[in-house]
């Protein structure tokens, strides 16, 4: 366990963040890592420095056109647009342009322990289907995401006997909620023999991060009354912008479709339809607008009912709470993979079983 | 995973509780269980609810006879003197008398995956000796305790060549603190790329449950300024008595000597010496005199420093807040040892690498 070698797909804000967190972590050294337009791969190591100040500005930015997506990914990828074709993994020294950026990461699969997924995804499908290619190429090693939706699990699911075959540990939803705050969640159930309520409350202050997280701020959009993932997509920049406008730059989630619930069924702590999230982002502010917090209400085996918390405190980031947490499930998605474990796992599958 | 077999060495109130916390767990079969005077085993699984019952009144007994311990460990078998030869375990229907309890669980144990040791540690290198004997028998499985106290940990570090080549996963401290509150403080620091402090405060409200954890009141008193681990042991339930009267029942403790520290570090989430664990102890009120809370200081990898905390219900009991993880992290060893994982492992070795 005391090298791990991995790639990032996608160099927008998650991407780079990972990049930038995993210099303060031992044993893990990045390898590789793409945009839609170009490609970095040094197997001794990438001089992460140089190609973080080359790819600033992307914006949730990720080979999509490789994917030969419709025009949904689109929007997402405007960003690097705006920065013309030159900007991105090919404005790096260590870059090189391609067109099949996802192939050519795969291509150097063998001497890569783990491959974290930062791509825009609302296209369900779009986190599955990269899957399905690395399983295609006999890939054996690990695939961390931060997706967020529910219906996503189903469909990674849906290929677990491919991933499997192939030797591939997936580990799904490893960002800060679900990911961070499941794992919280998880741990908090288990002074309980019956967990009847699990409330993932958040806050994110997301002024000067704003332009990093666009991606995340339109999908968090999708959640609101009246929106959906396909409205969210299509909006324009300027859409947006009047909605965040109209709400004064805070915008409150109530029951969203986040994957804790159905990451937590499948670990067993609680039935899915008890998982709650909810949350207020505050686009003008990084103040947090509420405290980021963790319930679990259940009953203990001695017959008292009461309520355990996780909090985090108003200064730590969303990057910082993303970002840390996807670092140590992909660390621990090396160390089943190394076991032998393959298939489809979620955060709470990692916690010890509780 | 979906079958675990384990045993209990131990039917005081750790080893009752555990048993008791099993049958609302998926999986958990005990199939084996002794104290000084007798064991039962039944691979068939235990009729868990006769052998409670029998053994109702056990205060942290354990086959300390066994083991040709000194006087120590006479203290903590005082209870079941107390109930007379025919208490514990060989009282139940599915009990048989034995004067070499350990052994006989160690015979039956290639149809054992786990052996959680529920014995008073007030010897140090008690637990320590256990895991010996069982390597000895060339015994592949897990083993799990609740020690406490951190030069404890360095004792089972240094048989881990022996516990390996055996291959038997030991899992030490998994209890609550040590166990469920170093999990918390593993999971609390992933928003930090450097932990300043970890600050575990525990609050036990004790007084129908003293009688059962007698054995744990007075390892708590060694930690008192001007006590220690040989004037603990050697006090008369009298004296404790009178020490209880002194402080009205409420007993506060700073700085204690608890494995939190060395599982941390090992874990590598913060320095050992950053670690500072203590608690108020009230065994007139079943109220907790204080909210037990983990608080983990640290800075961002985005320049912040701030604190995350984990708080328990009021309402969870000390026995809650052991039984359950301690069943999680057997669970966890369980599948570490099926993946070849042998060695020693504490709580934080077990969650994501963060």
């Amino acid at each position: 366990m005391d090298d791990v070698r991995f790639a990032v797909l996608g160099t927008g804000g998650i991407g780079r963040r990972t990049l930038e967190v995993s210099q303060h972590k031992d044993g893990l050294t990045a390898v590789a890592a793409c945009d839609r337009n170009g490609v970095a791969v040094d197997h001794g190591g990438l001089d992460v420095e140089e190609l973080l100040e080359a790819t600033e500005g992307n914006i949730a930015s990720g080979p999509q056109d490789d994917m030969a997506t419709d025009g949904g990914a689109a929007a997402a990828t405007e960003g690097v647009k705006q920065h013309g074709d030159q900007a991105g993994v090919v404005a790096s020294e260590q870059g090189r342009p391609t067109e099949t950026p996802i192939d050519d990461v795969i291509a150097e699969s063998d001497a890569i322990d783990a491959v974290l997924i930062a791509l825009p995804n609302l296209e369900h499908d779009f986190i599955p289907r990269v899957a399905e290619r690395f399983a295609e190429a006999d890939y054996e090693g690990v695939l961390v995401d931060v997706l967020k939706r529910s219906r996503v699990i189903g469909m990674l699911d849906d290929r677990e006997e491919q991933l499997t075959e192939s030797g591939i540990t997936f580990v799904c939803g490893a960002g800060a909620t679900p990911g961070f705050l499941t794992g919280a969640a998880a741990l908090a159930a288990q002074s309980f023999v019956e967990v009847e309520e699990v409330e993932i409350w958040w806050g994110v202050g997301l002024k000067s991060g704003y332009e990093d997280n666009r991606g995340t701020v339109r999908e968090d959009i999708a959640h609101l009354d009246g929106y959906d993932i396909e409205t969210a997509r299509e909006m324009s920049e300027a859409e947006i912008e009047e909605l965040i406008d109209e709400h004064d730059g805070v915008l409150e989630f109530h029951d969203m479709e986040h994957a804790d619930d159905v990451l937590l069924e499948r670990a067993g702590i609680c039935d899915a339809e008890d998982v709650h999230v909810g949350g207020v982002l505050d686009v003008r502010s990084d103040e947090k607008p509420t405290t980021t917090t963790v319930s679990v209400t259940g009953t203990t085996f001695d017959g008292e009912t009461g309520t355990n918390t996780f909090q985090l405190d108003d200064v730590t980031s969303m990057e910082a709470n993303v970002n840390g947490p996807a670092l140590g499930y992909l660390k621990a998605g090396v160390r089943n993979n190394r076991a032998g474990h393959y298939g489809v796992f979620g955060p709470a599958d990692l916690m010890p079983r509780f």
